[in-house]
């Protein structure tokens, strides 16, 4: 008899008639023999409501009663749902974080898990009990409640399935799977039956927002299959989230992200240590760098480029401007309204041509590239906005067809 | 330096202005010198929303997830409230039930605390925080969550001042301390300076709804002074719950409850255990007696009349027609729509002709009374319930004045 992990995010979540839907997943799975433990998120808006009642108190709220706050919409609904399941005739528990324990580090708002004890969890799995867990909360060893972070439910899930050693965690969510590029966008998409993490990592911090990366980063590390599914289709078969690729694709996704702007030091001294000086700088100001590339210049300067969120830029700006002396630069320049579109596959590595195959589509298409940088696995070029959703296309169509 | 637990209700921590009110009251007594614990409810209908909510997932809900939902109510006061007095510059944190812990029995929806540990309250007050306690909440010894049934957070407050040996227990409420009757229905009430945890006991089992009874319990057997104030009246003085009545009033109030019925058994066999055994049916059957009256007929029957709420009749005469033969009387008799008016003071038991003085008062007014109970602080009668606000009036003229 093998243990199940499913998590039910907030909309699947949100009214009485969807937990319905999540019930009959839940005894389906049951039914077949399988000890289930439930992960679920916060009901519907609830967590967004709890944050702008905060904002109403304060700008800066204290971050440790931030999670006293928001941890409760996760537990109203893992008692709803044992009320429901109780309700058809299932044994059902809810427990909370701290009941657990999942034991985290004391960040709050963003805290890491350090250890999950099992024992309560198998308890109760043994008295034939489905066990409803609050998703995206734990505890800190001084009994502080934590929270994960937007999308924590995901880690929550995963997590549980790797301490419990479960078969397989199930993610369900309002797709049905992982899709080699974003529906609205391209209308030729196509549903991916399996995908490998590393593969999942990079669609996920691209954009492709199906799962939150740190769950994505425990599967790997436990080897946890993941099954990404639709809580509102019977029968979904969803993506494969697993440790290899069985497809024979070349890649398995295009991706697009928005809102970037691209800033270039010129003539920055070059001098050991100045590139490190530049980015410890930026990372005290919680400024979060996404692509960097350098160029050298003359011999005694160089260029460095490097792309921010465009709501960080202003800031970005300051600081820089505020520490030019320090830093040793010339000028800087900015531009905005910039898209990264990338390519991501485990086939990049070993099959020649991706990268002029992707290069050609856009320049079909007579798209330009601001910037170009590589991976092992991923190909991203910075290209103006306004052309981003035309250079998405063009660069699926060239890989997956019409 | 002394401690000072502050409660506020759920109407005193309705909204963001309200508590503005709250942490007014609370930075006042902290700026004396004061270590200051505070004690929340849920916001204002939060605790009737969820409740309403489960309502529709299920009619008889699993009581220990009742518990997970309702509680949530609290803690979203207390982080809610930690924030607007961080907000304020003030050092606060909350503390939910468990973390403190304050440990219950399991009886789900209605537990007891067993005992509330105080080192970490009593860390958090010795490092200058304001500490907010989620009221009605507790946990059993095996980690679930317990709430103590509506007004529970009264009881919170209450022993928390106990267990920490405070100065006193401030209860704010929307009314501004106890009164000699209810305003709605006499104009000329008198606001009591002082009342005894006795008669404040009979007081609010009466129909004066100010404090939830185990909270006077409590109060009585630790012997904290508990003060019963407004949140909204700057300065309010309030009443003072103590071990002795310091005025020199003969009745401290006349209480009113409505919806009571009379049952009368005629002809119960008058033997040993009978009475016994007729109780123990009706509590078995979980319906709860309040006045009994017995009169004895003629030498081998009795007569016996005593009241239950009006939503328990039909129920209560079931029970009694199914076990009338065990029982062993000859009929059942009951009359509907009545109330119990009474009059309450440490006064009665030594002052001769109080209930003369109650009798006459009805008499003149030619109010007709169907039962007298009498106790040493305490005299009932039952009314018709369209006589009982003129029966009030007519008994609080009598004892205060116009």
């Amino acid at each position: 008899m093998g243990i199940i992990v499913q998590k039910f995010g907030g909309s699947s979540v949100a009214n009485l008639e969807k937990l319905g839907y999540v019930a009959e997943h839940i005894i389906t799975e049951k039914k077949k023999g399988n000890k289930i433990v439930v992960v679920v998120s916060a009901q519907g808006k609830t967590t967004d409501k709890l944050i702008s009642e905060e904002a109403e108190i304060t700008d800066s709220p204290n971050e440790r009663e931030h999670d006293v706050l928001v941890s409760t919409g996760e537990q109203i609904t893992t008692a709803k749902l044992a009320m429901l399941l109780n309700e058809k005739k299932q044994k059902a528990l809810s427990l909370a974080g701290w009941q657990i324990p999942i034991i985290t580090n004391s960040e709050f708002t963003n805290s890491r898990i350090r250890y999950i004890h099992n024992e309560t969890i198998e308890e109760y799995l043994n008295s034939g009990n489905i066990v409803i867990v609050a998703g995206f909360q734990g505890v800190d060893e001084s009994g502080n409640i934590t929270t994960f972070g937007r999308g924590g439910s995901d880690t929550t899930a995963v997590a549980i399935a790797a301490s419990l050693k479960a078969e397989r965690c199930d993610i369900f969510t309002d797709v049905d799977g992982v899709y080699t590029s974003d529906p609205r966008i391209v209308n030729t998409v196509k549903k991916l039956k399996t995908i490998s993490y590393d593969e999942m990592l990079e669609m996920s911090s691209m954009g492709a927002k199906v799962l939150h990366n740190r769950c994505v980063e425990i599967g790997k590390k436990y080897n946890v299959p993941i099954y990404v599914k639709s809580t509102f289709e019977k029968n979904s078969i969803g993506t494969l989230v697993t440790d290899k690729n069985l497809e024979d694709l070349v890649i398995n996704g295009v991706t697009k992200d928005d809102y970037i702007s691209r800033i270039t030091l010129v003539g920055l001294e070059n001098k050991i240590g100045k590139t490190y000086q530049l980015f410890r700088v930026l990372s005290r100001n919680l400024i979060n760098v996404d692509v960097i590339v350098q160029s050298f210049g003359e011999h005694i300067t160089k260029d460095i480029a490097f792309t921010v969120k465009m709501n960080d830029l202003k800031k970005t700006l300051e600081v820089l401007e505020k520490n030019k002396k320090e830093l040793g630069f010339q000028d800087v320049l900015h531009s905005e309204n910039l898209s990264k579109v990338s390519i991501i596959g485990v086939g990049i590595a070993n099959k020649p041509g991706v990268a002029a195959d992707m290069f050609e589509a856009l320049y079909e298409n007579n798209i330009n590239m601001h910037m170009i940088s590589t991976s092992e696995i991923k190909i991203s070029v910075l290209v103006n906005s306004n052309q981003a959703d035309l250079a998405v296309n063009s660069i699926h169509k060239k890989f997956f067809g019409e």
